[in-house]
């Protein structure tokens, strides 16, 4: 049985541009086993694009190859990599939307840049089916990847916004809303629970959040609560609302802990 | 050939969450044949998270395993079942959300107890891929039932509404709402053809619907009709265009047949 | 291992309709191979389904059967055809939505008529779950299509809009966008590639386009620009933002080139 691939892409749920690549990639791997993570990251947000990939990569099975087409650089001077990263393997625009993932240095980098396995007419536009789906599908298929191209040492890094910390506040950011509205922040939540122990002032652009729980049902609904979140960090929610709105936040909104004794 | 797996959550489409849900569970199983059902559950909605059940479930070949992740109780004292009904199977947050399907008492009812299923870290708040993932991973791959927890007889049940009849009068409501803005309601379609063969007065929020068709097309375009559901039940509809917005229905509208002789 | 099934409707993406279709079809056929294109047309709006169409169906593997079902015409005597065009496979209701695709004479039209391979109970309004999916599987399954009904030489036609061309101007308009909001047009690339040879104008909407690209990332964010689309027509973009937005312009809206010397 052939690897998963998985699909992260800025095109649009129900995109011709998605069912373009899918149909390229099944032209040469037509047993393919395809996944859609998400077609709805906001248009070249690569930000968001380190998240998601933050949130869902780490679970998938070893060798699952992700393509990422989320790419304002397309058509031009910026490089396309293939990465392994832990247990699994990415095709990445070389604009950084990755590199959060790795903890610890990709075990292999390599650029992508034999034609031999690009769709016989490259695009300037679409390189999501004319490059990404046809090499995605030869690798699923089993070839080689050092048959795509050089390693490299050199890539963009993208650096996303940490908290700053200092003996009486920790002051972090909205990083991630979800779809039910609730508000991951880049404050880590084993700070928080530290935090805890004493009385602590948690503020949403400057608002404060008098309750904490451990879970969304301990709050009365409509109820602004701070807890953490499944991704370890700290997290903002209304219970049964919808906090993004009801708070006015958006990502990029500051979050701040303070020491209050 | 393994049982197919589908998956119903509130989550949003493409959101990271059902990533790492699919992640999980292919880890567990990666020949798991998974299918999305829906992720655009309204947030925490049990009632139309019933509908959806109700249109959709009874479809699939026997055995097919649905996940449903609709879970305001997430971290709480609420159980997880997982429920044989019919010839499908169900894993489910005991919130009530699948008991509509059931004509007739469920063939076998467990509580998902057994802690050698889950992940080694359950947060409070991602039951989704904390347990209801490695569970199905687990199930897909042959898992005996009973090894998840004990037999219960007892569960949360979710009343519909339902519509009140008299020798004059039908009162029901609008109940699901479809993408075209369609208007389906729990009025049952042999109830309104039975008295469709007299004189009879349908109208919604107060507003007549007069034609009476059997389907979109022998309506004007803009037209307001009454037509029988695929769910056999009374629909309201605007050929080609949408009824809820046109007549300012939402869930929960009153929808009534009056007999005029 | 059979052939791929893919799914274009207009049921709206996560519809229960659309699940209950993918029910009846994993039933006939439970190892079927499903891959959704879209389930986001909008409404009834054939046009856009043929451009999706033309965007997509062309990169799948020979003997791909592409489901469509955007059918305004459901329950009327509007008939179902099965298309075999260049080395694809279409189950399409006989409203034009899939002529465009045919740049020579369809190999094979057949007019589904033998109920046998439809649900027993066929609905007015539901189509798609009682004939499209039953027929779908039975045909991935490889039941012969001669078996589906006899074959026709007469079907709806759709005409989708032309440019007109004359030694002075092209005049076309916007027939597609995309979820970046950039603008497709009907105006082939070649025509404008051989036109810039010379200095030309381009408007939208009566507004000038002034900056002519290769791809979105030579322009300075927020710029209107004018290229050759993936599809080789002329395309409309703003540079990281959103040209349908930003122009005021949709479907319809008249796109120009002048010669200007």
């Amino acid at each position: 049985m052939s690897a998963l691939v998985t699909l992260t892409t800025d095109f649009g749920a129900g995109s011709c541009y998605v069912a373009a690549l899918k149909g390229v990639l099944c032209s040469i791997h037509p047993e393919v086993r395809l996944l859609d993570l998400t077609h709805r990251i906001p248009p070249q947000n690569l930000h968001y694009t380190a998240y998601f990939l933050l949130a869902s990569v780490p679970f998938f099975p070893p060798d699952t190859l992700h393509v990422v087409v989320v790419d304002p650089g397309v058509g031009s001077e910026r490089g396309i990599l293939y990465v392994e990263i832990d247990s699994q393997r990415l095709l990445v625009p070389d604009n950084g939307c990755w590199t959060a993932l790795a903890s610890a240095p990709p075990k292999r980098v390599l650029q992508v840049t034999d034609h031999s396995y690009w769709l016989p007419e490259v695009t300037y536009t679409f390189h999501g089916r004319d490059i990404f789906a046809p090499v995605a599908g030869h690798l699923s298929r089993g070839l080689a990847p050092e048959k795509l191209g050089p390693v490299t040492e050199h890539w963009v890094s993208l650096d996303l916004p940490q908290p700053s910390i200092t003996p009486l506040t920790v002051s972090g950011e909205v990083v991630f809303i979800d779809d039910f509205g609730n508000l991951l922040t880049n404050i880590p939540g084993m700070e928080y629970l530290h935090w805890r122990q004493q009385p602590v002032r948690v503020t949403v652009a400057g608002q404060e959040i008098a309750q904490h729980v451990r879970t969304y049902a301990e709050a009365r609904a409509g109820t602004a609560v701070v807890l953490v979140s499944s991704m370890n960090t700290v997290e903002i929610a209304v219970c049964q609302g919808n906090a993004a709105r009801q708070l006015g936040a958006a990502i990029g909104t500051p979050v701040r802990l303070e020491r209050l004794a």
